[in-house]
């Protein structure tokens, strides 16, 4: 039951600055997230949004110091560059179209950087920002956060290992329903620029999405796509992107596979799943269900592998942060208690009123919990005679 | 898809000290991260064992000032308390019994005191500390995690919004197998302190688990127990607690219920699950499933609330940092990316040579997604046309 | 894929009888099914209602001589058993305290008997029928339907086999809502009678299904009840036995174990659910998914063991029909097709209008069917073209 | 909780033949079983092998008139269509290349047909056949036996009711793993002939299972298939016909779809699910747990209907045997318990020894389910005592 990583001897955290991510944005505090759960990041510079006083609002909301609070990720680059403890690292959480403008400016400066997928809005400028990224020789990491789950990890460790045999068939399938109706003919933000093809590019669901289920499967199989026949559709009047994609493929192993997107599968809300079957065995995950991973042998009981769990192995432990049993939820539902109890410990500090809609246990639970063990304890020797807390 | 609390503006961290959590703990690194994940306190000082060397070598670990890395509670608590910018709040994170001696030094001081459950071993000094406690006027939290889920918010809610009706029946369980052999008897730490009546309390698996179960329908139902009747056994030969319980309860409002916990419920991981049916519906929580919340109405389809979904209330909206359909773990996922690349940023601050397990996506990653969407454009526009990946 | 029986030489059908069962009644008609699946019994004879004019039209309806048609279970006994072809068993489906007189009067005539359950309605007429019946020499089959289902017969068999190691546990429980409101006060004739002690006996929802609950676990485990501590209650007002009980048992080998049984449990139509615990794994078993046996070894993954899967043994094989993965409602679905298409050949006999509420799978369905197949080859021929069917 | 059908006046039963279905054979057993699940037919004429000791053998197993079984099906037609009171329907249960000769010959002298799927195992001959039945008049049954599933027929009904909206998507797959490996090579017989394209027609798993999916989507959503695009492979060495397949489809409504056929997907069993997916709600529907159907409005939490229950409409009801909560294999575990007492009543009648392996509960287990009853009784009196049972 140990917490991977929690106890090795840290080194100085890296500094890092965010482009992107300021108010009304998803992604952005996500990144943050991630990068403060293991604390070996820290927050310190940033361009929120091309807004000059939106970015810095977002800043002084995020304890950014001021002056390192910029209007222009191109000012952003230069002064931090400078900076004898400038930023080490930039993530990079704006519209699909503004990754490679941003990942240009900083990594020809030697900053490493952390860009949200997809990579690019077109092809063309995939290709520039690889070809630059790679001769500047910084680190450059895209988030396919689906890649960093511990059963995918494990699903992978397996195929390499060979405990699928050969690979043939691939099923993957990444389907959500926000999009059956047209929701960015009345502004939704997050709707408006992912149906836009000028900054979310060609493909709708297909960039969105379509991209995630492709980049699992690869990550998983390791296989190469040869060639593909999609029939994609804007299922909904007026939409300028595909909302729904079907995809044939056929892999260079001989290997054949389908692929599904779709933002208008009504009823689904973020329905990423994996299928992979070897002439050995087959293995399903579903991303709703993440801490699990179904193997299927040939001729043999099917089996449910737990992340950290008998069975689980090394690639999965190395991402592994809590024990079998507690599903990863389990930090975030700890951290609502420390969140809440800040709250009432921020009024204190105040002097405010307290706020009635903080909630946590506190010590009336816990007299009664061991008030409980008590009971609990003097009926069973009483042979389970009724007694009362003795509180 | 908001994110809760990450734009607020935000107050300055609260400054935190731990008791407990030494290398080799498991719950004091899940109170770390859960104080991070918000970003709303720091970790400045602690007394992480009651080894001296064993405190200050955990202290380096986690960035701590060794001169505020303490080696005795009590030096911690009088020491920081005379500081003016001296610790707010401390989490006590040792084993049961050192819970209410160190919770009664930092309380004294009007620090605010973030305690692990259960309270403490006795009942005796449960009341004392509880009265201590609510003189001194400081916030007490209890880490009953589960409380802090969204959907046990919002399970609560929907019992208080009479959404049950009348609660006739609580059934519910925790059960896990780890103790289901004698391994306190070669020197599993965990096993070690919570077999042991000296530290754990009374009560073995009633206490460690049991407590959960009693708190979470507690929380849930709002109803308060009257009697109850437990039969406990200790399967395993020579241990000195129980390891599993059997109790039936009946609350004060003429609502029954029924209790189990164990230890050695062979192939149960953490199987931690409420029921509680009311006279209009019923609803079902499973703690390794938690982000749906099961509602039978009597005469209705059986339906599933999302964390965040429709139909997921406020008290749900008020824990909850990520979009429905994307179930807690993904921020977990989502931190593996970045912690994978801060090990490659980290190799190239030091110069080290990179590291073969570290695995994270980039660009060639990012520049297939790209050419993958440009190949399905492509074929889809050809009528659905074999076409290869342009890269 | 075998079907169980079906081939091997018959025996002429056994000569069945029935006494209970007429119309707006519900289990006699299951009776008939089960007697009818494997075609081993012919009905031949009954009396189906305690009015010899219902008695009458229910045996026209089933198709039952009228001469072999009786109003009196007592007179049907004794003109049977003097035919020379008259009944070889009869099936008792009458309400509960119906069931000793009327088994009585058949089994002390030599006919053997099939007997809905639980066996009476009071222990002391329990005991009479139970001696009456050794006495008597004749085959005796209580219908505990459960014990029929292959995965229960599976995980008798492991726990015989010693797959489990000692068992240590048993969690079983049967929980419905049907009784959530009290239904029997307005004239809903299975509540009725099912709440009337007279009738039902003195317990209620004990009786009813906890015995099914108790039986089962009997069955699987092979474990001999000790001793119990039960708290039933009646939750709603008025009703005259109990609709929900909490029962804790200690068996006489050590073992422990909860049993639930509620009529009142809102949301849940029919969850009986059995978990056995043993010193080397646990199993898990539901009703309501019953061609699964899960199955948790202590230290390995948790598997799933089919029907008639992979790991499934001789026991389940003995009573299973239909290949796995074909989950048992296999049969009923096909013989839907069966019902329906016999609808249609019955209007035909008699001239009657086609009904159009009839459906059922002809030659549009067919030709299309292998127009698909044809266009699938065609397609696939031309490199995944686009082609129409040729209809 | 009716049991449809039983209680209707019945009028005489539809006298049945048989082609095919003879000693090894698997789906004539379970046509024969459907048949007989309602009573509303009688097996009277068969023949049952081509070879004429086979079916000659096969029909002494079933309990056929030897005068009635036949050595050929086209003397069987003669016969029966001679006799006065000869068979009025015929069921053709022979491998796929035999559907339309043996059809012709019954159909022509107006007997009707219930016939195995697919049609015919080739194009031209399903329009022939097609055309002749027509022709002649007689009820042509073809048994898509999943078009009979009581939550399909809901399913169905919704559709139409308009319940889904504009039907946009159909995902629809049928996957298996029974043929990973090379099995026709060593001679099992199933597997012989399913993958002989003279015996099975040109499609192989398109065949077997692919025109099932192609079927039931056709059934619930009432679309006509436009055009497809298909990639088929045969990824076991040697096999000739396919045994995996890819289809993207175009409806004419505008309504896209993908079917996935494989009988090479290691893990699975017999994984048929259909998911559909409309402007206001998707549904999804899987074989191996068909009691449910689930349902996904847009913008409402998602919700499970049951067979039978709250929700469930007409077109369910109308093929419903048994109450929700008792899924559908609970008539085959009633039926265990009738063939497993018929064994011993049959050991009786021929004073055989009692065989070890039958198993069914009896009086012991009634005797105890009513000392427990009593037990509980009489603890709950006592305020929840322990107390023993009265045996």
């Amino acid at each position: 039951m140990a917490i991977t990583g929690a106890h090795v001897a840290r080194a100085p955290r890296i500094r890092l600055g965010m482009v992107g991510g300021g108010r009304d944005a998803f992604i952005g505090a996500v990144h943050r997230i991630a990068a403060r759960l293991d604390d070996q990041y820290e927050l310190v510079a940033g361009c929120f949004s091309s807004s000059a006083e939106k970015s810095m609002a977002s800043g002084a909301d995020l304890g950014v110091d001021p002056r390192r609070t910029y209007a222009s990720f191109a000012e952003m680059a230069r002064a931090e560059a400078r900076k004898k403890e400038g930023i080490e690292a930039v993530a990079i959480v704006t519209p699909n179209h503004m990754h490679a403008p941003v990942a240009l400016e900083f990594l020809r400066r030697g900053i490493h950087v952390i860009c949200d997928k997809p990579l690019t809005a077109t092809l063309t400028e995939a290709k520039k920002l690889a070809k630059a990224a790679e001769a500047s020789g910084v680190v450059f990491a895209l988030t396919h956060n689906y890649t960093g789950y511990p059963m995918i990890r494990q699903a992978a460790e397996m195929v390499r290992n060979g405990e699928l045999g050969e690979i043939r068939l691939v099923q993957v399938e990444y389907a959500q329903d926000w999009l059956a109706e047209p929701i960015e003919q009345s502004g939704q933000k997050q709707a408006d620029w992912r149906t836009d093809p000028a900054r979310t590019g060609a493909g709708g669901a297909t960039g969105d999405i379509g991209t995630h289920a492709f980049n699992l499967a690869n990550f998983v199989t390791g296989l190469t796509l040869e060639s593909l026949a999609a029939d994609l559709q804007s299922f909904v009047a007026g939409r300028r992107v595909d909302d729904n994609g079907h995809v044939m493929m056929r892999y260079t192993s001989g290997a054949k596979g389908m692929l599904w997107c779709s933002q208008v599968a009504t009823g689904l809300e973020n329905n990423l799943k994996l299928r992979v079957f070897g002439t050995k065995a087959g293995i399903e995950w579903s991303q709703e269900d993440p801490n699990y991973l179904w193997v299927g042998p040939l001729g043999a009981p099917r089996y449910r592998l737990t992340r950290g769990g008998a069975g689980s192995g090394a690639a999965a432990a190395r991402v592994t942060r809590i024990p079998p049993g507690h599903p990863e939820g389990y930090l975030e539902g700890f951290a609502n208690i420390y969140a809440e109890a800040a709250r009432a410990i921020l009024a204190r500090r105040d002097g405010s009123p307290p706020d009635a809609a903080v909630t946590f246990p506190g010590l009336k639970e816990g007299l009664e919990g061991v008030a409980f063990v008590d009971a609990c304890v003097r009926s069973s020797r009483k042979n389970g005679a009724w007694v009362t807390l003795n509180l």
